[in-house]
């Protein structure tokens, strides 16, 4: 309606509701069509609609009536057509009296609901009626619509600092990683800096992994077309793989996943209900034949690293394996000051035919599952009704990084499907030939999607155990270097991650470029410092804090190192 | 001679010399032919031959003379034809005066000089004529042929020797790997006992290159064919490579070696030659499209896990660089009683047109290298004049393994090709642009390489600190298990791999388990052990060691283990 206000030439096409908002496609044809600079404007006339509470009401046409009052609008005209084809209600929703549009509506009683400050015009783009690039460029404008200013602010401002954290930014600045014309979109290469961060990450799922009786194993990236073939993949995601023919003409594909190998090493022997479960966990890439298009950063990625495990055990080993794994994904996340909400994703009870497997081992395992959630009094748990995937229930886990956004992270799946697709066995107690159930999880999930959620909530201030520099020492003068590079040395021999800036650059340049690589600690070292066996250590965060002897230095390091701060 | 005697109906086809002595192709027809158990009649035979001294001597023929003396032959005709055609001498050569054949020589003088007892019949297989599966199908005779009886002895030992250790029997005994008929051939599956041993050489070879400011990188393993174009391997090893056509139809490739992609690492910032050496170190996996047929055990496999490095430096750094390496590789192979030769692969000096880069650049590299092998007193190094790769000079490390055999292991490549085709830079202390050298080396080569030698080397009796499992505790009764579960939480938490062999066997029967997964100690618990809060140690070579305190137990091990025995 402001729009036609100041463009009475516009042609309005289609304007759906959005996540945070909406947008409306627009035909302005040859003639005047606003940009950004124009949003106050536009903004005013809202306000000026909103501040005349106009009400809203509606009216069923029929298809030639609605064809009528759109003779002048090709694009409402099409969109009438199919409603009429498909035989749809066809309603109007008027403003006031002047204005009215093709809607299915529901709109508020009056414009005057809608407070004053609960939306923002956001930005313009170009698009295609109807996403086809055969049809005409129309103009896109986006809008921002939140019930309350309030809610739009905090929005705009985690917006802001989300773009601040952006970990494409922040990966370039900080030497994480980078990409090559040459190797190709979607395929990051890690540097020594980001390639650090990854392992040290990587050793401490471990860690928690190994105390709860995993095994690593190791699997190529590739198979014979015949393992998806019988694992059932190859019927659902064949053309999600990248394939490969071989020379002597094989057909062979890179792995999207990792459980059908591990079943394989599960199935090289006859095993025992003694030796379950059976913990494996492996860390390594996958691959899944991704558009050009859909890549960018880290958040997709055609080259997946994920930290994965799967358990083989007895349907009675659900419940204290779930909570095995629940246990690692609980003090992985909470030792990055992540809050995590799990969601209970369990099966429809009106479509049981979307399932397969057994009635009763879905029972058991969403017993097993209620049960854990119960036992972990994570009373902020989620009802996922309906969201368990047809080969078992799950628990997403969701996370809250330090700017309100919400992660999907980890997951710990039920399997039932694989065992009997790849025919996993195990000899029970009675001597007899019974199934295994499969747990998948990764605790990170992938590296890639962790490493660009983890950039994001710490704004690349990473705690000290994971920065790629540790601290850096920093000479004031040529007469300072010699000591400064035996403070160098002591560091290193305590593994402690130290870099020496000696560059012929001033003291604040030095501050300022450890600053821009976010580097936790710096030593200033001056004629006081040499004189006195010490160092003056300076914090990003905490600033100055004070002369220190060399050793207080290295026990403060390695202690804060320990306690993975 | 000795065929002919027992089948005078045979018709001999070519019979060459090979490593370790010869085979002859042999036509029997449809009448008798040998097998295996003919072979002492045979070989007595050809000792009564010897015995006579039979005189060896040749005539020169022309092709119509050669035809005439082999008219019942078409084999030998063939092979007159194309000797012929090829316009080559054609030689006839008479054991004796009654026997001859078409041969090129030389021989000794007479069958006298065969030292009686320094040959034996090996073995009989079936072979088409040239090889080819259209042809006829003849009977192969290999025979083992040294200068003594003393050489025979010792490569007939070695070899029984060397059947003991098959990696790929002790692989699957000691459950290290498997493979599956759905994933395919030379696709291993590292179990999770193989994968500990996989980490742990991985965890060294890493520890040691940490020491010499190596820094670990991470790639994927595709890329683009761009970059493959651009590095110069497309044009040179297309064929080897596992290509892939993207839903988006772009033509990608699995990466055969890392080089190109760390190379784009290097080129992702702009270098200064305060950087240099850089050195950039990861384990992960290439692929190469071997045949199926080539594929056996984990000598020959499709996905490779190379623990690869380059090092980026200046002419000036090789020298340096190279020593670093080589420290790597002296004390890594020392540690597994590997003794080590060096091969200098150096330049044909007649040939200067097969190399690509500068003299000056060669030159250099070739006088580091001769310096390092001086400094390094490596008197029993071999000159390998000619053998230098196109790209660049090297040093081939030949070790020798615990029952005598010889195997390629770690090299160090320069490379000055791959720096120009990637157009790589630094900029110089004058503000130039000047190109890096590269240097690859991979310590282990590659470790399904390096684990198919180790196997073989160690007989499978890896050194504790290798050991998947490095102690089983035996309780003789049930009585002892409670006591016997409290020792192995004691060992665990020690970080000693430890296992409870509780099953209602006999002692006997624990103790065989143990020596067939070559676990290196075992702990017997009786009742005595029990009331002393002691255990009786054994080991699979030094047999009974004795009872003793856990503590003390505890020390001996986690002493064996640091000290890599």
């Amino acid at each position: 309606m402001a729009v036609k206000h100041h463009y009475p030439h516009a042609v309005p096409t289609l304007g759906p509701a959005i996540e945070h908002g909406f947008y409306y496609d627009i035909d302005f044809g040859n003639a005047g069509k606003p940009s950004a600079e124009d949003f106050p404007k536009l903004e005013a006339t809202m306000h000026e609609i909103i501040s005349q509470a106009l009400p809203f009401h509606h009216e069923e046409v029929t298809a030639d009536q609605a064809r009528a009052l759109f003779e002048m609008n090709p694009y409402k005209r099409e969109l009438i057509d199919n409603l009429e084809k498909e035989g749809k209600t066809i309603t109007i929703y008027y403003t006031g009296d002047t204005f009215f549009d093709l809607c299915g509506g529901g709109h508020t009683d009056t414009t005057g609901d809608i407070a004053p400050g609960s939306f923002k015009l956001d930005k313009i783009a170009g698009a295609y009626w109807r996403g086809d690039e055969k049809n005409a460029m129309l103009t896109r404008i986006y809008g921002l619509a939140f019930d309350t200013k309030e809610e739009l602010d905090a929005y705009i401002t985690q917006q802001e600092e989300a773009k601040k954290r952006d970990h494409r930014i922040l990966g370039k600045q900080l030497k994480l990683f980078t990409f090559s014309e040459l190797v190709g979109p979607g395929l990051p290469l890690w540097t020594p800096r980001g390639t650090l961060i990854r392992e040290a990450l990587n050793d401490y799922v471990w860690s928690l992994r190994k105390q709860q009786g995993y095994q690593r194993v190791t699997i190529p990236h590739i198979t014979k077309s015949d393992l998806y073939i019988k694992s059932g993949h190859w019927a659902k995601y064949a053309e999600d793989l990248f394939k490969i023919e071989t020379r002597d003409k094989h057909l062979f594909a890179m792995k999207p996943m990792n459980c059908p190998h591990h079943a394989q090493i599960y199935a090289s022997e006859l095993r025992s209900y003694k030796e379950l479960p059976l913990r494996f966990s492996e860390t390594t890439m996958v691959y899944r034949d991704e558009q050009s298009g859909e890549l960018s950063g880290l958040a997709r990625v055609l080259s997946i690293t994920q930290d994965d495990a799967h358990v083989f055990c007895r349907e009675s080993q659900l419940e204290e394996e779930m909570g095995r794994v629940w246990q690692i994904i609980e003090t992985f996340y909470g030792t990055f000051g992540f809050s995590l909400t799990p969601r209970f994703s369990r099966r429809d009870p009106n479509a049981p035919e979307k399932y397969m497997g057994g009635d009763e081992g879905w029972t058991k395992a969403e017993t097993a599952i209620k049960n854990l959630i119960h036992a972990k009094s994570a009373d902020n748990w989620i009802d996922g009704e309906g969201e368990a995937a047809f080969y078992g229930p799950k628990i997403d886990f969701m996370a809250k990084d330090s700017i309100g956004r919400t992660w999907q992270v980890a997951t710990i799946q039920v399997d039932f499907v694989q065992p009997t697709n790849l025919e996993l066995e195990y000899v029970s107690e009675e001597g007899k030939r019974e199934r295994p159930v499969m747990i998948h999880c990764a605790v990170m999930g992938s590296i890639e999607r962790f490493m660009s959620t983890f950039i994001e909530h710490t704004g690349g201030n990473f705690p000290l155990w994971l920065s790629p520099t540790q601290i850096s020492i920093l000479p004031i003068a040529d007469a300072h270097k010699a000591y400064a590079v035996s403070i160098k040395n002591t560091l290193s021999e305590k593994d402690i991650r130290v870099e020496l800036d000696d560059a012929k650059e001033g003291l604040g340049k030095k501050i300022r470029n450890a600053r821009e690589m976010k580097t936790p600690y710096w030593a200033v070292i001056g004629d006081a410092e040499v004189a006195n066996g010490t160092v003056t250590l300076e914090h990003r965060t905490e600033g100055k804090i004070g002369e220190m002897k060399v050793d207080d230095l290295i026990t403060r390091l390695t202690n804060e190192i320990k306690e993975k701060k």
